[in-house]
């Protein structure tokens, strides 16, 4: 089969389509005939040698996928060759930039019907990021203000809608106008652009002074660190990214704060499979069909374009979500 | 009235007994006759200018009290003058190391009849800190393996017992002999003297090497930082003392875990009443009635001796919990 791989870590010009052996599911497999797979920063990461859990190239990336099954395992009990299902293959599998995917049945969902596999692609493992971090993790209630940094986003975007799902005063901070324009389209409460405006000026005047009962942070970093100062007492600080060394934590003990460190792929790293995945995606192909959670892809491209699909996504400027079409 | 105070930071000495007036309830305040008040390690942190929030000198200190309601505020509803009530006073107001302390209403709850004073003055600043840490940040749940560092201590033996409540599979570690033998009172799952015994290997072989779904360091720095590799994927990992500045949380993103930075006195500090508090108290009593949860007093001192009680707090070795009698 044709599959995208990355042979060694480097610029997007190490991207080499091959062709590789077609995988053969075991016990528990769907075997996925590849309609479109997204991109996310771990691709970008992965290749670029940035991805903090141990991997061995070469590795074929794309870790959301789209299809429809064409085999199954032995083992195999909730879907039937035919079924069109979306899933996040596991980041320590051979992934979706491919012709066929692997994927273990408990993490796959049947795909939603009112999306096509272009959209149906732009969800899952930025769905079950969000999902995770949201309502797993800071559990966010209805009344609660929650401030979602770069709320345009792959994650961004999808953390809005779940927000909103929960009844939350949604805070997002965008910078470009196509960014901006798609959270009014999520008729978000309160958009920012944080190159014009004082995000934290902002936040305090919202809030009464009180700041937000969950800041999550999809960047990184600077705006980590500049997060703490956002979050209110007995409040929740999110990241999908990691903790900065030099980020001084104290102020969130005096205001009894949680933190929490979001990786999708966390169980698959300590070698199980994350088998709740499934249920959060079928949880969340629910909410599709009923209209209040809807994925944005603000860009598709082949597979022979994958170079240029990570140029933008290193670019960090991209709304919604890139999505990579392999079949029609 | 009769008040012990802290007129300057610094050792135990400075502990003077003193005349002073006694308070006039505001509005929603219940005028409290102090029959016991317990001794917490904030005590000796504003005696010995460790409390890292801002306090003024002169106070009194004593942040648990059980006694008797003898005025009430214009406002009062849920209070009548002669009803036994228990609490935990602002840590921003004057103690309950007198005969008499202010209580806003909405922070206190009814003495469980089952208990005396000393007794029940064990119970509301250790319980709500480790109330609000394992049930409303942490949200443990039956069947997690929870780990308690100083798990004999007065926060410690009551979170014990709010895990057991809930169904979990509970670790302690403790090293002195009295303390070894309330957790064998207690039932504890597992007890590790951590002075004989390897904690990590105990762990790694209790939980076939996943580490426990949450570790609740109560004494901080280096147990803060030995507890990080003792968390399982996806666990929570609590502290009562302060996240240390060269702890390495990296660890705690590719676990995909939470931290919770747990401190009681956090919405008085932000210049509000704790409402929820008088709540967990109610449950807290309802759990004592039913036989579920039962505070251990070590040793009772006399106001006059509260230096003693200081010297012995210090130490971190009590095991259950320090009263000071007020009255009989």
């Amino acid at each position: 089969m044709k599959a995208m791989t990355i042979p060694q870590t480097g610029e997007p010009s190490v991207l080499t389509l091959a062709d590789v052996e077609q995988p053969t599911p075991g016990d528990h497999d769907l075997l996925i005939e590849v309609h479109a797979a997204a991109l996310n920063p771990v691709d970008t990461k992965l290749r670029s040698g940035k991805f903090r859990a141990p991997v061995t190239f070469p590795l074929i990336p794309g870790f959301d996928v789209s299809g429809r099954v064409v085999a199954i395992g032995n083992q195999v009990t909730r879907f039937r060759p035919g079924d069109a299902v979306f899933a996040s293959p596991s980041l320590f599998k051979p992934g979706a930039h491919a012709e066929y995917v692997l994927v273990h049945e408990d993490i796959a969902a049947r795909k939603p019907e009112s999306l096509s596999h272009i959209e149906a692609a732009a969800v899952p493992l930025a769905l079950l990021t969000a999902w995770e971090l949201l309502y797993d993790m800071a559990d966010i209630q209805g009344g609660q203000t929650v401030l979602i940094h770069a709320a345009a986003g792959g994650v961004g975007h999808l953390a809005v809608q779940l927000a909103q799902a929960r009844g939350g005063i949604v805070i997002g901070t965008a910078s470009s106008e196509d960014s901006l324009a798609l959270l009014e389209e999520l008729r978000i409460d309160h958009a920012t652009n944080y190159k014009t405006e004082d995000v934290h000026d902002r936040i305090m005047s919202i809030t009464d002074g009180r700041g937000c009962d969950a800041v999550f942070d999809l960047v990184g970093a600077e705006v980590f660190k500049s997060s703490i100062p956002l979050v209110a007492t007995r409040g929740h600080l999110g990241t999908i990214v990691g903790i900065p060394a030099d980020a001084d934590l104290n102020p969130l003990f005096l205001k009894s704060a949680s933190l929490h460190a979001e990786f999708m792929g966390a169980t698959a790293m300590a070698g199980r499979i994350p088998t709740h995945q499934g249920g959060i995606l079928k949880q969340a192909a629910a909410m599709i069909e009923a209209g209040t959670l809807k994925p944005h892809v603000s860009k598709i491209f082949p597979l022979e374009d994958l170079a240029a699909a990570h140029e933008l996504q290193a670019t960090g400027t991209a709304t919604g979500k890139l999505v990579v079409q392999i079949r029609e």
